[in-house]
């Protein structure tokens, strides 16, 4: 393949162009304002009794003192990566001022995203609860959910798209350098709510249910349990605040990288028509909230595909009407630097953007296939609960692996269509690819904030009392297609992990080659053991991302669980329901934990490239990236797939199938959850944001590793001292957390009392 | 890095090399007599009393039965694949022949050895049995265990050193191609041995626990469950025939990788030298099996050891001598085309050595930290049984996880420093350490053997009766310590794969650069869109083979579970103990079901590469391999490790630790044994061969890969029309094995009564 890349700087936008980026800029506050407006229709709702109050009053409490905690933890970190980044090679100084700038943008925007998503979540727990309970209870509960998921699905966008055309507008030909900040911010901060959230949710749902459901045999929710507050600030601090600065920072980067490889592409055309996909997904995305309405009879999830089909459809239509209007039919109209490129660039771009969108379908078809209560992968976990837990963890497993190599396989598939396509632009075909994906996002965050307002709601009904059996029966089906859209959220998410990692890796090769100085591309030989052994520790590093999450879930709930036994055993009167636990107390004791489980994972994926970087090589760094890449498509659909095969199977027997609540085949499927809630919630989420973290880290080192490796300024003694930190810092990282014990099992002995 | 490879042909022995092959020749022979005066050793033990040796009949039996149907079932398929590769491109109609022939040559000695080592442990299990029933008998019954790995090992070590050193006699300059054929052979038939194997032993296993165990509760082993001898036979077909032939594999394909790079890196003496290494192993392996005596009061554990260390230590020291009487100090000295490298090549040759054997010693540390009774990590999952199942599956698979990584970064650290070491004869160097590692095998496989054997000697002595406390607790004791050295044999094995894979790829990378017709090496980009693409799809066919294997276990457990309820529903007195279940039965099942089962995996392993190599390229391809490699170690480590430590919890808890047997820990123990079984036992083991199997797949396709795309012969339609055959071949398999039904959850109705 020929040389993607030209030297920043030699792009300007026309007058026409400056235009078009400001039209996006102004959709992109349009859609700010429409999240404005659904939120007034969802606080609008009526908000049900006094003690749902309450309860939903105590919920937000925790969550909004969590995240606090958690943004004076993250500031600190923001400061350190960003003197780190300022520090690191650019082009001119206004490229390094702007790149720290935009770091901090981009993390400022993808927390308040996460805040903003959670703060809205526990208003909305309510009011759906509220709403359960009226005349017409099904759809007006499933509408505010789901306009819940709309704010936050514009805002989401809005932002995204808003932060980088104003990059656009300011930068122009620095635009790519600026955004790599822009994007690192996003991805970083994100990867932190998303441990971090991940940790309290699970840790708290664990350590409720192994002391409230398997050994005092009490119901999920039930207020005696001194973990419930707790449980229930999780599932808005991880489902919610997690996952929307992690949409968000799956929006942001797949933008940043298609606006890197755009002008080397396509020229000033390249850093524009981006932002036109895009922008045009906002508008399909309003179309999709405002046209999601509940027929009778109809599942939750008939109902949401619906939307996701209709708006994708207009989607493809739209943007395949602005290829052709703004694109001309050859390169060569683009000036003599493209002339070389061959192909329609109309065609590509408009195919490109539809292998994207067809992409996102075939993603949510085979998640709602593989965790939907109605078809057959669940109905078989479900029935293997008749011959006990371990069948039901063995089925659970193989759906897991199963779904994650036929998504893995689609996602594949669809780079490699684009790669096909896109001839000598072959990166910047798979990264509009990608932004055809993110015409989805807005639908998808939607789908997605639907699964953990439901739970909640469901939660505060438990809680109260006050809300009927058909109200809560309502509310248990719709946290049915909670699990499913939750679960399509991270294949969709892991799915933009990919392409933007692809896209990247051509800004990696360019950044290399640049500072190489060479004319040629920067070529990594994977038939070399260098490569190879990069591959590995790639892959290596997943699999230990994914077992500190898992165990740092275990050890906080060890916390929990002791905690919550002891509130049973110290104050009397908790089982008979004549006083009230302290639910501050295990809300104290999981913020603490999380907090500090969520150094080790995210101090190795900031360390782990440059270890690998400065103490191997550019070539073991790429092989390091592909590793961690092609792992972690697969770790992370398994880990979710899984986990909400489990959660749906303990749903069907709930249901009443195999013996229902009670029974053995129940008990089986509860193992089967508590298996599958750190797999599906803490772990396998995390791995998407983990992989642009540690791309971007790698985008970014690229320059100075080779300026240590190579030339006039070679230094192999720095080169070994900065990966020898690095590498101690990561060490570090995890001798502290396993002196913090191992498992549940350090939990203190008299826990067991 | 420069070319490393040379026209083959160019190379001739000189008279004193034919000296120097012949004599490894004949150490081989007499590693062979050496088994021969161990098997008479083994065979002259006492045999206890009559009805153990009954049992032991109709286990001998049954094993005997699985292997002849087996190798029908084989030698059908082998044909096919021996049709295949004849028509393959080859250079000359000497390579075309020789290739094809020692290919069968390959195939069989790999079964010959499954074959023997199963049909060995039968005869031994029984003589353990008895040997734990006399006085002494911890150390008689030792001494015969770890004889009959001895004998095993022998065999093993000697044919492969045997074949490598007359394929090299007869082809001295085609020997590297003719190898090829010999190395398939062995990795096609072992990984067939280890999947059906592998399903065999645990669907007897699982679906015996399940009735036997959970449903009726009665003992492991117990007479009255009819799947008791199906359970044993399953410990003999899989974990010693399919070991056996997964070992000789190893040492096979290593040899091979070492010998085709050789001759490229230091001429002649590149074909001589790693056939001198190997043979220091096979001295070595015979001291280590003699002084294998257990010592009072030390634990099984801490002897073997000891032999290990031991052998290791002699091996480095002899390869040393050897390297520097052998080998030159300067590359000028193998002529001139070799004269531009630089380094010592008896430097590199000694050190390159020295890090395989330390790369084995690191494994068996690593590997028995997380797997052993003694150690922090399965004690840990120990204790958290009294949280309940699931926080022992949560913490198992945490173990696991870890294990994984250290182990995959200890391989990756050894493939790195090799490579560093080699400069110029970088892969060649990493073979060499694969040689190094090879020196230890023959210890190994008397290790792996040893776990079996007392496996199954113990399922002897609790379905006789005939032993008491005493004995029965000797033979626990080692059962625990086989747990342990089983896990050490997959990581050794794993290791294998990767270091052979990475030599391979040179091969590989020259079978290219040869059909291209270039001077240049051959360059598959790991920042290029195709190859990431590869690197994807080479983990998700680990995934998906895992998930295959694991399912093919559920499923065939299922058919047990029906049969053994049937028997104890429609057959009076069983649970009285008056009338003897129908074993034979079962037996039959198992064996029908493992066959059919087999063919799925099996067409992926050999198929999936020709898809991808036709249909996406030799840039995929090579990415196909790097993720295949990097996924499946640790994939492969993951899922022996896990399933050692979940087994020997469960022992830990039925040694009284926290409550003992019969309490709610010792349940939870069980279900995570359960999970592990197919982990361990069925879906790891098989990776080993599965990388092998792809690897030679894609070194012998590679020309008429390269063929079919460019230059005069270059013809897309039959390109596709192949690759769309293989995936065909592929996805028909999936459906087969798809329509009979998913999981346990199809066993028919009448089996829940």
């Amino acid at each position: 393949m020929s040389r993607q890349f030209l030297a920043e700087g030699g792009i300007t936008l026309t007058g026409g162009g400056y235009t078009i980026v400001g039209v996006v800029a102004v959709v992109a506050l349009v859609a700010l304002a429409i999240g404005y407006v659904l939120l007034k229709e969802v606080l609008a709702a009526g908000q049900g009794t006094a003690k749902m109050q309450d309860i939903a009053k105590a919920v937000q409490e925790g969550a909004a003192a969590y995240l606090k905690r958690q943004r004076n933890t993250l500031a600190i970190f923001g400061v350190i990566v960003f003197l780190l980044l300022f520090a690191l090679p650019a082009d001119d100084w206004s490229e390094r001022i702007g790149r720290s700038i935009f770091f901090l943008v981009g993390a400022v925007f993808s927390f308040t995203i996460g805040y903003l998503g959670m703060w809205l979540a526990t208003q909305a727990n309510l009011r759906v609860a509220a709403a359960s309970r009226e005349e017409g209870g099904r759809e007006k509960a499933m509408r505010v959910a789901f306009r819940t998921g709309g704010v936050v699905g514009m805002i989401t966008v809005g932002l995204g798209l808003f932060g980088a055309a104003i990059v656009v507008l300011v930068y122009t030909g620095q635009a790519p350098k600026v955004l790599e900040g822009f994007g690192f911010g996003a991805a970083l901060i994100a990867m932190f709510m998303r441990v971090g959230g991940g940790i309290f949710t699970k840790a708290a749902d664990v350590g409720a249910d192994l002391v409230g459901k398997v050994e005092q045999g009490i119901p999920e929710d039930d207020p005696r349990n001194a973990a419930t507050i707790a449980d229930n600030v999780g599932d808005n601090v991880g489902d919610c605040a997690g996952m929307a600065a992690d949409l968000f920072e799956s929006y942001a980067v797949m933008l940043v990288a298609a606006l890197i490889l755009g002008s080397s592409a396509f020229g000033a055309s390249g850093l524009i028509f981006p932002l036109i996909v895009p922008a045009i997904g906002v508008i399909t995305a309003v179309i999709g909230v405002y046209i999601t309405k509940a027929r009778a009879g109809e599942g939750g999830l008939v109902t949401i595909n619906r939307s996701f089909y209709i708006s994708a459809v207009i989607s493809a239509v739209l943007s395949a009407i602005a290829a052709f209007v703004y694109l001309p039919g050859s390169f060569a109209e683009f000036g003599d630097s493209y002339a070389h490129n061959t192909g329609n660039p109309a065609v590509i771009a408009t195919v490109s953007v539809i292998i994207g969108i067809v992409l996102a379908a075939l993603i949510l078809r085979i998640t709602g296939y593989y965790t939907g209560t109605e078809h057959k992968p669940v109905k078989d976990v479900g029935k293997t609960s008749e011959t006990g837990a371990a069948t039901v963890i063995l089925s659970g497993i193989s759906v897991g692996f199963e779904s994650a190599v036929y998504t893995a396989l689609v996602i594949a598939a669809a780079v490699f269509g684009a790669f096909l396509l896109g001839g000598g632009v072959a990166l910047f075909a798979v990264a509009l690819a990608g932004t055809g994906l993110l015409t989805t996002v807005g639908v998808i965050v939607a789908m997605d904030t639907f699964g953990p307002v439901s739970d909640n709601a469901q939660g505060i009904a438990e809680m109260s009392g006050d809300v009927d059996e058909k109200a809560a029966q309502i509310l248990t089906e719709l946290d049915a297609v909670g699990n499913t859209t939750k679960a399509i959220t991270k294949g969709i998410a892991i799915a933009t992990a990919v392409l933007a990692a692809t896209a990247l890796f051509g800004s990696y090769s360019d950044a290399i080659a640049k500072a190489v100085g060479s004319t040629g591309a920067f070529v990594a030989n994977i038939v070399s053991p260098e490569t190879l052994v990069g591959v590995i520790v790639g892959a290596a590093v997943v699999f230990l991302f994914s077992g500190l999450a898992v165990n740092a879930v275990s050890r906080a709930a060890g916390a929990v669980v002791y905690e919550v036994r002891r509130q049973f055993r110290e104050i009397p009167g908790i089982m008979e329901g004549t006083t009230r636990p302290e639910y501050g107390k295990v809300v104290d004791i999981v913020t603490r934990d999380s907090l500090r489980e969520l150094a080790t994972p995210g101090l190795l994926a900031v360390f782990a490239p440059i270890a690998v970087g400065f103490g191997l090589g550019t070539g073991a760094l790429a092989g390091y990236l592909a590793g961690a890449i092609a792992t972690g498509t697969l770790m992370a659909i398994f880990l979710a797939n899984s986990g909400g095969a489990w959660d749906n199977a303990k749903k069907l027997v709930e249901d009443g199938n195999h013996g229902g609540k009670g029974s053995d085949a129940h008990e089986a499927t509860i193992i089967g959850d508590t298996v599958g809630d750190p797999f599906k919630d803490t772990a396998g989420p995390a791995i998407n944001p983990l992989i642009k973290v540690m791309n971007l880290v790698s985008v970014l080192i690229a320059p100075a590793v080779v300026t240590l490796t190579l030339g006039g300024g070679a230094d192999t003694t720095w080169r070994i001292v900065i990966a020898v930190v690095a590498l101690a810092v990561i060490v570090a990282a995890i001798v502290m957390s396993k002196r913090r014990g191992s498992v549940m099992a350090d939990t203190p002995a008299e826990a067991k009392a």
